[in-house]
């Protein structure tokens, strides 16, 4: 049987372990931050599933916690490098770097090169919501879509995110991948035994298929074929081939890939609300723009319209109160990996299951 | 039988036309190489066939071509106010003010409210990347694609466009709607009796419809569902919502609204890439990946992999050459034009047909 377990002591548990896997305790808080964050948002893929890999990269050298980052500021641009630190902490330097940049100049654009896997963006996003900062993140990653007309990965799912603030209403939060499905639905499919619709996945040859495991074997689809291709595309110009960081086939896989660091590359870029109209006039806009949206007429069979975001924000309230649920697996992860710290994942089970 | 124009000579012609209807000489030829740029590329939805409604807009003083832009210039950012210019006047403007801006900051952003349609956004970002500046620019757009959960329209097909030079490839150009398709195949298909693909469009009733003419009774349907649904609400959030200018049900319909100014907001964000990392390294690397993807091994069937613009960029040669083919119906209507403001259309000819 599933357990859920209390936000506040999963993330102190993680904090520990991975302060006691070698980081400081403040970048032990933010990658604890990141992965909880993701999974109150119901983003359960980029939550504390992924200690595991993060914690193995750092016990077989991959990730090196302790590099100094270097921070190269010329004006509104900065480029960081990440010296292969942690790629959530890599990413909450560069989300602040973001803020000072825009808040001085209007706005602000942060290069990262030399990074690692960083989590989700609305994790970032977030931060620059709460200052009243409009803000993209964007990041490469390892090949998984292949190029329209092609039959293997070249692309990565590069995500694309955006945010805003509100004012009645939750935060506007677009975080997206560039495929069509994320490559999780088509694992959920294949351990069901159920087929998938065309249009999600080649199989190792590049055809289309709807079976699972061919799919598996083979590449994910960019969303909207040429337009998601050209999007991701886009996505590693920036994070990657203007920062200096790998793009295409030199961001290397964290699950595969045990002799070189990952060397992925992010992209900030922040607009400061106040250049253009008083905060508070913004908010009463965007708040009338959603009204209007989610006042629309629906589907039959259509509860709501949904804004961006908005499914997010409300797993975050109900999550905070009634826990985060942990697969089997993920929870015997956990557990093994605070036996080798000496941290009690049970100390972290919400009391009422 | 259709026939072909010669480039120069068509764009002189639109440019003596749209002077003598009452724009000054050099915003005519902004207003025409902008139209003459799209047929060029081949994106003939976006070329002299916008002349006849741009000169409707403009008779029936939808438009007003003489008044005075306002620029407020607040460091890196700047709010025009195109003051219901012609929109690819406007858009030039922005276009010129965000290039100065990130040449002295290292990224600018401009933000327009009050303009018009202002054709495609590649026009703007090709006089970017004559200048190695890396730009996005985005646009609202009158009511097409309903939210997703919704059944009729409340967004634009808001585009979405982002340009970077390159060394010895041509430019890398994404210029795109956030529809799934443009509304003009929908037409096409219409126009031959063929039915269209489920997940193009709905009807008026909001169901899904593969009848073209149903489906133009509907709404188009966003690019990959709730994801083009949430970018295009992005574009609308800072090229509407942020800028002071229309947003949803208050972008009008050029081809439908003869009360109101159509109130189009515009976004253009510029990054000096000479920030990142000396231009020639960049485009080595831009290069570097782009040679790497169209060696990638392709699908049977498939001659090549394709970037984004390339196409475009091909048929700009050839139809430098060739000349632009005219359907049968916009020629008509710019000989009227003409023969309002004497201007003999017939002169714009290709000599061998």
């Amino acid at each position: 049987m599933t357990r859920r377990f209390d936000w506040v002591k999963l993330e102190n548990f993680c904090e520990e372990i991975f302060h006691k896997a070698g980081l400081s305790r403040k970048d032990a808080k933010t990658v604890a931050e990141s992965l909880i964050e993701a999974n109150l948002r119901g983003v359960d893929s980029h939550g504390v599933v992924r200690s595991y890999i993060y914690l193995r990269r750092i016990h077989e050298k991959m990730i090196n916690p302790n590099n100094e980052m270097v921070v190269e500021v010329d004006g509104t641009v900065t480029l960081l490098d990440g010296k292969n630190q942690m790629g959530s902490v890599i990413g909450k330097k560069a989300m602040e770097l973001a803020l000072a940049a825009t808040k001085e100049h209007g706005t602000g654009i942060v290069g990262v090169k030399g990074s690692n896997h960083f989590g989700t963006c609305a994790y970032y996003l977030e931060e620059a919501i709460k200052e009243d900062i409009v803000m993209f993140v964007f990041s490469n990653a390892s090949q998984t879509m292949p190029p329209t007309g092609g039959i293997r990965p070249f692309i990565g799912t590069n995500p694309f995110s955006f945010g805003a603030p509100t004012g009645n209403h939750p935060p506007f939060i677009l975080d997206m991948a560039t495929s069509e499905v994320a490559r999780g639905k088509i694992i959920n499919a294949f351990n069901k035994g159920e087929s998938i619709p065309e249009g999600w996945a080649l199989d190792k040859d590049g055809n289309h298929t709807t079976d699972a495991s061919k799919a598996l074997e083979g590449s994910v689809l960019p969303m909207a074929g040429p337009k998601g291709y050209a999007l991701s595309m886009l996505i590693d110009i920036l994070s990657g081939v203007l920062t200096g960081s790998g793009f295409g086939k030199y961001v290397n896989n964290m699950y595969e890939n045990w002799v070189n660091p990952q060397n992925v590359g992010h992209f900030f870029i922040g607009i400061d609300i106040s250049k253009f109209m008083p905060v508070d006039v913004f908010k009463k806009r965007i708040d009338k723009y959603l009204d209007e949206i989610k006042a629309e007429p629906k589907k039959r069979g259509i509860k709501e319209i949904l804004i961006p975001g908005e499914i997010e924000y409300r797993s975050k309230q109900k999550r905070r109160k009634m826990g985060i649920e942990l697969p089997l697996k993920v929870e015997k992860e956990l557990k093994e990996w605070g036996k080798i710290h000496d941290v009690d994942l049970e100390k972290a089970l919400k009391e009422r299951q």
